[in-house]
């Protein structure tokens, strides 16, 4: 074989043997160490090399093991055939951070988001590295498709407690993200039905919908949200709503009203309510009112939420709570496709959950989600005599009625040359917008530092003033 | 207010001031500390439990944040009205292990699964704490709908060198299980096009197929794969194959007959092929034949590939490769679906790839599988005359045909009466397994123990001898 031209560096960072184990590779896999070749025994490399055995016999153990070279008895180590090891070469590349358009501008009102210095590391990444074991051979296979039973028992009791929705562990599905149950829904459903979806509402809700070939209806709100007799009239089956801080506008359904979605529901076989409850931990003043799933007792009431909005959208886990009728269909008809979570980030949460941290981690942002709301409003209020806020004092956005004769389009445009992005409410009508309405904008507040709302509504003023 | 009944314990787990902080919550919580009860000063409180002021202000300022105090300039602590606050109260309950109907048997040929002790835990654990930091606000934000571009890079080098696929991360859509990825196909192709897929093949696809509604043909195999003359005559757009390793029967597909394949792809606008290459990394002997995709170039071919084998179906990470056409199609139509992959772990597989951990965890486990399969073929040459082996030297499982008179039902229930699982291939079969077939098992060996291997095929031998 070849002169060995390694040199040992014991500053290194990699340790010694590493660097054998290194060198040796390479010489095999440029094929300067072809086929059959014999290396030197351990004791003759560590000699050379001023090394000790043990140091040459981990490095020959590690290109054993991925196959490299092979012991023959008596005989000593010699290079294997290459046959099918692999070797990823790196091209050149530097790493990239995301690319935002968002970050030109200076502050950015979107509603998607929460916020950026509160989310508990130290206790995430304490988690992490509890659930990471060489003991837990959950982590080496596939899970159950509804998901982490223990984590279904955290988030049931989580939902009793704070939402009042009733539900055992067993009509729980983890998912991620809210798309993803839609399209177990749109599954479960037979093909025929048709959905109603609030206009103004969730502007994915009809691009899944399209997109899957299923019928939908939109419905108009008041101010009280859906309005019943447009959703009776439309001939649809299942209603999307989000009763308890209607997306976009911020209303907050009345029990009356909702009362009268469950009876039209329980008036025909079929009807269903779908409650997208999304940024419900957060309401800063009057009593809770309870979800529809919790009043109807679950029977026609699928209750969905997200961890999107109380902890961080980066984590993707949402989950559903379905009717036993409908759940006995997705047994038999769907659950062969696997939980799309990985197994350790749902052991994770599991454990966030039930060593109290959510509990706090909500109650802590609930007040500092609150400041920042006030904080918005009395800018808002001294600022902008000329707007108006609508939206119930709750969730992470406020809707905004700005009457100094501008379009929603200039006032988009105008606050966007003065370094602030905000959202016309117009991109959440599914049909055109109506065309005599006042210019709504969505003033989303959560990403936003406290310290820098009253100067962006500043910035505002001098736009549009 | 009421007397103060808690006694501070130096011993405890618990630091004092959370012992504070968890006392004056719960006083609250329960009501016995109402509404506007003044709490007793820091140098009182202090001076009545024996500790530092410091501490009695930690547990202030938490329950503060948490919004269950509130301080009042010049005159002290009060207890806030509790709107809002969620309080988690656990359900008496038992965590759970996932029961697992599995366990019941001694030996499992399940062909899901990977091996159980290899896997780098201390590096994936190590990495996992890198990653998870206060200063990656990308943790806190929904990332890229492809997936994280410096992951999507990893990939497409990896593809490159290892398997001769040409891509631009830029054509690349990461998602979470092959399932999934089949979702957004069926979304990207208009829905009167027609799929082929392989008779027997992946169990799942057909489920997929019916459960959204759309058309679907079965297409018989002949030793070397999918039989071109069937697809040609089936009138359908696009066939699923997995040419690589087919999935159950083992076979490779030659040269050739890939470029048959290729010819009819390209003979018609609209025709694709989607080569699902899910076992690829673990060939044991004979030339690598180069993946579809990587012959095409790319026009015609959608190559798709996971995680789930090379390193743990835990994990829930796959990738698919579009044609520049059918990018541009997602981008326009689906970009909107949020990746379901959490973005902490896609940085933690990025990294683990970017520092060699994944080419040296693939070439170990390729020799740790190689011996697991020389051992099973031995011991079933040994053991087992009557039984003829099928499939190439390559992936995680391998088909036996049993010739002892036995149909494929009483070989599994004799089987299984004798502690073992095994696996008839009828069930890959999507009409009707022909009638006069002859009993084909499906043994997988990558969960099973190399030392238990020999025993496991011995107890096969006492059910079928």
């Amino acid at each position: 074989m070849n002169a060995i031209t390694l040199r040992l560096d014991s500053q290194a960072k990699e340790p010694l043997y590493e660097q054998i184990y290194q060198y040796i590779k390479s010489e095999i896999t440029i094929g300067r160490y072809p086929y059959n070749t014999k290396l030197p025994s351990k004791r003759q490399l560590s000699a050379y090399l001023q090394c000790s055995q043990n140091t040459v016999q981990a490095a020959y153990d590690q290109l054993t093991a991925e196959g490299y070279i092979i012991s023959k008895p008596k005989s000593g180590f010699y290079v294997c055939r290459l046959v099918g090891i692999i070797s990823i070469k790196k091209e050149s590349f530097v790493p990239q951070k995301q690319t935002d358009s968002k970050l030109k501008c200076k502050y950015d009102f979107s509603h998607q988001g929460v916020d950026l210095y509160s989310f508990p590391f130290p206790t995430w990444r304490r988690i992490n590295k509890n659930v990471i074991s060489e003991y837990d051979t959950d982590l080496l296979k596939t899970g159950d498709p509804q998901g982490d039973i223990n984590l279904r028992y955290s988030i049931a009791d989580y939902l009793h407690h704070s939402r009042g929705v009733n539900c055992s562990p067993d009509q729980i599905i983890i998912s991620s993200g809210t798309e993803f149950l839609f399209l177990l829904l749109i599954q479960i459903f037979e093909r025929d039905k048709i959905y109603a979806v609030e206009n103004p509402g969730y502007e994915k809700l009809n691009l899944i919908f399209k997109s899957n070939g299923a019928e939908f209806r939109s419905i108009a709100l008041d101010e009280y949200g859906m309005i019943p007799e447009e959703l009776f009239k439309s001939n649809a089956d299942i209603a999307c709503v989000t009763p308890s801080h209607q997306f976009p506008t911020g209303v907050i359904m009345p029990i009356n009203r909702r009362l009268q979605f469950l009876n039209w529901a329980n008036e025909k076989a079929g009807r269903y309510i779908i409650e997208d409850d999304y940024d419900s931990e957060f309401k800063y003043s009057g009593r809770p009112i309870p979800c529809m799933q919790g009043i109807d007792g679950g029977e026609k009431v699928i209750y969905i939420g997200a961890f999107s909005k109380s902890l961080t959208p980066a984590v993707r886990i949402s989950y559903m709570v379905l009717p036993e009728p409908l759940i006995n269909i997705y047994k038999e008809k769907l659950s062969f496709y696997i939980c799309p979570v990985p197994v350790m980030d749902q052991k994770v949460l599991c454990q966030f959950i039930n060593e109290g941290h959510f509990e706090r981690h909500l109650n802590r942002m609930r007040n500092i989600y609150k400041g920042k709301r006030e904080a918005l409003v009395t800018a808002i209020r001294s600022l902008l005599p000329f707007a108006q806020i609508f939206g119930a004092n709750a969730g992470l956005h406020l809707i905004l009625k700005v009457n100094n004769g501008m379009s929603e389009e200039e006032l988009i445009t105008s606050a966007r040359k003065n370094g602030i992005r905000v959202y016309g409410i117009s991109q959440y009508y599914f049909d055109n917008a109506p065309a005599n309405r006042q210019p709504l904008l969505l003033l989303g507040f959560a990403a936003l530092k406290l310290s820098e709302i009253t100067e962006a509504v500043g910035l505002l003023k001098e736009a549009w003033g």
